[in-house]
């Protein structure tokens, strides 16, 4: 069987973080708009969006929420737990061709339930480490919010 | 070029509501993981998700997200508008098989700089119309929120 | 920038060991074929596939490899090295369905040009955890072999 | 019913070859990493990528795998065969828009078991035809090594 670690809520200090990164490409977003069905066209119809005040396609924000999904569901806190909710604020534009960061920080440990249920709250922040059609984009917060995470151990 | 509706924020009333339906597959599953990276074993390993709570491998949260970026974007409001927010908690899990559907209503309309910027507040939910592993879960919701949209026009 | 860990030569030993599970799916099997060309009806001709010794389709012995190169890749020895080779046998056929984990073992170091390039002999196994279509195989070893690791630090 | 041609071990002879033309594109690696959970930063982040002797994103060293896997499985010898084993050594990185011929050739046919058991060993290469960021390596060989096949007939 899968060998997994399983971090539990005790383990985990306020202030850890961990992160995953990877350069977004037309295949994501063509990728993305087929599982989703979302063929918005500033997604998929480079004339449309060249003509807008994005000057061509650019990634669904949901792309950004996938890698936060990537990094608290691989890494930090990984196998092993629930994720009970996520807000986001979409702030900039990740473009085709793009490097992003998704970064994954705890902010609060909390419980409920007279200590029962133990949560970690976590700021999630999608980063562009490196913007390539937008250079100015370069180092901005393309998504900020955070996650709500159930821990079973 | 595309021939698209771009709604405006006055054309808009409270209450309206549109839907995306779309059955859940392995694929879709596999597909997500690859665009993510997110490969925690609830999603791809059967061995191990069979031994969890949840019997079998389930959806990840964030898919059902990516249903509401289709409602959004493609019907309510569509075309021309700016995603600027989303909320949500995940509530129930989705299973390979489930047929659900993302349902946005309009909430509230509200404006901000004296009415120079012109908001939406979507109540944003998908619905297992279908449950099929786990069929107790058919009409439940199993994700809710609210997404936040900035309308252009 | 991406936060990556890399490994030094100096700071592997011999034992550590490093694994990846998946379930092996439909989707994979058609992606697989789709990237590479190898449309041997093995794998994409289920009605050809079903008369042969093996009852069905069965996954390309090089998808196993793709899951050693994850192991490789990303978790031992992972980010900052060289993949200079791999010989692997195929011992056992992987079916839809079948969970699998590729396990990396480092079983030696060595190095050459008077210590100048530093290697890892990894030995690489891809165990099949649960075998779906034909129970029997459950436990066994697919595919099996060494890799050469060049490190760069 | 498929119309297959399946050779025996009788009509094969030795210097045969065939080979497997593509070119490796963005879509291939994305997928690739996709399929495999292979998300080493030499193959999904550029911008790491760029800093490294590299230069950029390469391919995984096992994409070139799987198109010695197609021309082995579609073309020398075919359908009807069991792939046993293949050692590979990676030589030169292949990068996204080079176009990359697999070579299979005969170069040697043997029996084991007083000759119930018939083998071909195919040398196998990935030759870089065209290699467009680095064109210093156009006519490298890109990957080389041997096929181990067991025939049926």
């Amino acid at each position: 069987m899968g060998n997994y670690v399983e971090r539990t809520w005790d383990s985990i200090e306020v202030g850890e973080s961990a992160s995953f990164t990877k350069t977004v490409t037309e295949t994501d977003l063509v990728m993305m708009a087929g599982i989703s069905g979302d063929f918005n066209p500033m997604h998929v119809d480079e004339d449309y969006a060249s003509k807008t005040q994005f000057g061509g396609r650019i990634a669904h924000g949901v792309l950004s929420c996938t890698f936060i999904s990537a990094v608290l569901g691989t890494k930090l806190p990984g196998p092993g737990c629930i994720y009970g909710g996520q807000e986001v604020s979409f702030r900039a534009p990740i473009c085709i061709g793009d490097t992003v960061s998704a970064v994954a920080t705890v902010e609060e440990k909390f419980t409920k339930k007279d200590g029962k249920l133990k949560f970690l709250k976590i700021k999630t922040e999608v980063i562009i480490d490196k913007a390539v059609r937008i250079p100015d984009n370069t180092g901005k917060v393309a998504t900020t919010g955070y996650a709500t995470i159930l821990m079973l151990k």
